[in-house]
C-alpha cells in the first residue's frame, strides 16, 4: 500500500468525537449528561432563520455557483455590521466568506505562510488551528499565557518568541479555551508589536457575539490606519445564529489578503455553500434583537458557572468569559484526560480536558458552558463535590 | 506589509472570473451570448430537488455540528448507489463527504502528499488540481495525451513518468477538459501500473452520470481485490442534481484513505454543510429517472456539438464525450486566450482557453457544450464560421 502524507498521518484523531465516544458511555448514575464539550449553542436557532434558510435552499437563485469571495449581500451585511460594532469603515471588499471558522482559519495561514515558516499561538491555544498548521508543515512556537494573570498573553512573551521565521502571530479573543477576553489595550500593544516586527497578526474573534453587554467589539483595530496591513479578522456565524452544521464564517482583511485567499478559496471548494449566505445577510440586522439576548442569557450562564464553582472549594476558575471557563481540577498527579474521562463516564458531566489545547494545561478543563442553561450549571456543584479519580 | 505566502501570492488569479468579464464586454451583436465556459448544467434542478434541500435547511435537525466524515444516511446512499452501478461492495466506510470535489482533491492530495513530494497529471489537466498542488507546495510532474489519440493517456508515459518522487497519479475520466472517455481496459492497466508501481490512483469522476446510456460505470476498478490500497476515487453531487452553489462531493476509498481525509477535513471544515447532504440522500434515489433523463439530453447535446463541428471545416473537434468537447481552432499563430477572447467579445461564444488546462495546448478551446441546448449549439456554425481575428 502507498503511503500516507506524514504530516496527516502523524495527527492525532479529531478529539472531539473520542470525548462524545466517553460520553456514550455514561450509564446515567448521577442523573442526565451535563454537556460541556463542544462549543455550540444550548438553545435553538430562530425560527426566522430557519425560515430563511428554507426559503433559500429552495431557490433556484442560488443552486449554481457563486462568487468565491462570498455572496456580495452577506459581504456588504457583515462588513456594514463590523463597521457599526468596531467604529471603522469595513467595506465588502475586505470580507472573505467561508465555510465556518476552522476554513476562515486555514485560509489565513495559507496566505501567509507555507510549508517551514512558523506560526506563533499562545499556550493554550485552539487545537484545530494548531493541527491545520502541523498538517501544512507551518512550524508552531507557542508563547505561554500566565495562568496567574488569567491566562491573557504577556507581551513580552510574544516578543521574545518573534524570531525570523515566525510568519503571524494567531491569537483568540475571546478566547478558547480559556474564555479571557483579552483587555482593548492589550490587544493595541499585540497589534503595535506585530506590525512594528513584520508579521501578520491573525485574531480569531469567533465569540465576539457573546462578549459582556455593552462591549460590541473589543479593540479599536479596525479603525486603524493601516490595520489592512497587519490584521486578518475570523469570525464564525455558527454561534451567533446557532446554525454550525450551515459552515459559515468570514475573513475580515485588506483587500490584498481577500485576492489571496480568493485563490486559496477557489482551489478548497470553488464557492462557500450559497443559501445560507443570503439567509444569513437577511438575518444579520433581523436578528439583532434576539442575538442581544443571547449575549445576556450567555452572561448569566457564565454568572451561574462563577456561582457554582464558588461552591467548590477544590475547583477553581482559572479563567472565564464568553462561553468557556477553564477549570482547574483538584487531581495533582492525574492527568486531565483522565480527569475528563472519568467526569463524562461516572458524574455525567462532559468537558475537554486541557490537554487537548497544549503542553502543560493537565491540571485544566475547558467547561462550555454556554451548553447548557443556568439551572443545569446549577447542578454542577453535587456532581463535582462527590467526584473522586477511580 | 508582511509578505504572502510565496506559493499563493504567485498563483494565477482564478481563471472563470476573468472569462466572465470578456462575456459581459461583448456587445450582442451576433445574437444571445453562447455560454460554453464553466461546467454547470444548462438545466435547473428538479422541483423536489429544490424542496427537499428546502425542506432540510429549514429543520433544526441539521443546525448543529455533524459527523465530519459526512452524514450517515448520505454516505449509505452514496456507497449503495456506487456498488450499484459499479457492481462493487462500497460501505458507508468508505464514503467522505466533501463540500464539492474541488475540496475532494486537495482532502486526497494532502492526505497523501506533503510539500515536496510529486503527483504526476496528465496534460491537459484540470487546472484546479494544479492549482491546488502548486500552493501545496506539491510538485507535478505531466504526462502528455496524443491528440491524436483522441487525448487518452498513454501509459507508457506514465509509467515512464513516475519517479521515486511521485506519491499519486491524478486522473479525470470523463475528463475535464477534453471531455473524453477513458476506456475500461486502459483504466485498468493504469490502475494496475499504479499498484505495481505502489503509488495512489486519485480518479476523479465528477461527470460520471454523463456517460453513454448502459454505461453506468466506466470500469470495474471498485470491484477488484485490493483496490482500497491503491484508488481514491472522487466524485461531485453538484453537476448531476444541478445544485453546485450547495456544494457536495464524496470521495470513496479504503477507510484507512476516509480516516487520514477526516483529519484534513476535521481542519478545513469541521464537517460539510449538513442539511444539502441530508437532501441529496433523499434525492438520490428518488431523481434516478430525471438524472437518466439528463444523460440522455446531454447526449443529445453532445451529437448536435459534433454535427455542428462537422459544418466547420476549419475548426476540428480533438475530444469530445460527457459535458465537453476540446476544440482544436484554426489560427495556427494566436494563442487560445486571443482566441476565446475574441470570440466571447466578438462572437457572443464563451469558452475557456486551452493553455488554461496545460502548456502547449494553445491551439485548443474547451467547449461546455453540456451548458446549452441543442438549438443553440446549432447557432455554433453561423458564429463560428464567418469568426477571424481582429
Amino acid at each position: 500500500m502507498p503511503t500516507f502524507n506524514p504530516l496527516v498521518e502523524t495527527l492525532a484523531a479529531p478529539p472531539i468525537p473520542s470525548v462524545f465516544a466517553w460520553g456514550r458511555s455514561y450509564d446515567g448514575r448521577s442523573g442526565p449528561m451535563i454537556d460541556l464539550s463542544q462549543a455550540v449553542p444550548g438553545y435553538p436557532a430562530h425560527p426566522d432563520m430557519l425560515a430563511l434558510l428554507a426559503e433559500c435552499a429552495g431557490s433556484t437563485t442560488y443552486t449554481g455557483y457563486g462568487p468565491i469571495e462570498g455572496e456580495t449581500v452577506l459581504r456588504e451585511a457583515y462588513a456594514a455590521h463590523v463597521s457599526e460594532i468596531c467604529g471603522a469603515a469595513i467595506g465588502a471588499g475586505n470580507i472573505h466568506v467561508t465555510a465556518g471558522c476552522n476554513q476562515a482559519f486555514i485560509c489565513a495561514a495559507m496566505a501567509i505562510a507555507g510549508a517551514g515558516d512558523s506560526v506563533l499561538m499562545t499556550n493554550p491555544y485552539y487545537f484545530n488551528q494548531e493541527t491545520t498548521l502541523a498538517m501544512l508543515g507551518v512550524k508552531t512556537r507557542f508563547a505561554a499565557c500566565d495562568p496567574d494573570n488569567g491566562f491573557l498573553p504577556d507581551v513580552a512573551s510574544i516578543a521574545d518568541a518573534i524570531t525570523p521565521d515566525v510568519r503571524a502571530l494567531a491569537l483568540v479573543s475571546p478566547n478558547n479555551p480559556t474564555g479571557a477576553i483579552y483587555p482593548a489595550d492589550l490587544l493595541g500593544t499585540i497589534f503595535d508589536l506585530c506590525r512594528d516586527r513584520g508579521i501578520w497578526l491573525i485574531l480569531d474573534e469567533t465569540y465576539r457575539d457573546f462578549l459582556p453587554e455593552g462591549m460590541s467589539c473589543a479593540h479599536d483595530l479596525f479603525g486603524r490606519a493601516g490595520w489592512e496591513e497587519t490584521l486578518i479578522g475570523l469570525y464564525s456565524f455558527s454561534k451567533s445564529f446557532c446554525i454550525p452544521g450551515h459552515r459559515l464564517g468570514a475573513i475580515t482583511a485588506g483587500s490584498a489578503v481577500v485576492e489571496q485567499v480568493a485563490k486559496i478559496m477557489d482551489n478548497l471548494q470553488i464557492c462557500p455553500p450559497r443559501s445560507a449566505q443570503a439567509a444569513v445577510a437577511r438575518a444579520l440586522p433581523l436578528l439583532a434583537d434576539w442575538r442581544a439576548e443571547n449575549r445576556r442569557e450567555i452572561a448569566r450562564r457564565a454568572l451561574a458557572m462563577k456561582a457554582a464553582m464558588a461552591e467548590l472549594s477544590l475547583w477553581q476558575i482559572g479563567a472565564i468569559g464568553a462561553y468557556f471557563a477553564f477549570v482547574r481540577h483538584p487531581f495533582e498527579t492525574a492527568s486531565s484526560s483522565q480527569v475528563a474521562e472519568q467526569l463524562a463516564k461516572r458524574a455525567g458531566v462532559l468537558c475537554l480536558p486541557g490537554v487537548y489545547f497544549g503542553a502543560g494545561q493537565e491540571r485544566y478543563l475547558r467547561f462550555a458552558f454556554a451548553n447548557a442553561d443556568a439551572a443545569t450549571i446549577g447542578l454542577l456543584p453535587a456532581r463535582l463535590s462527590g467526584f473522586d479519580l477511580a
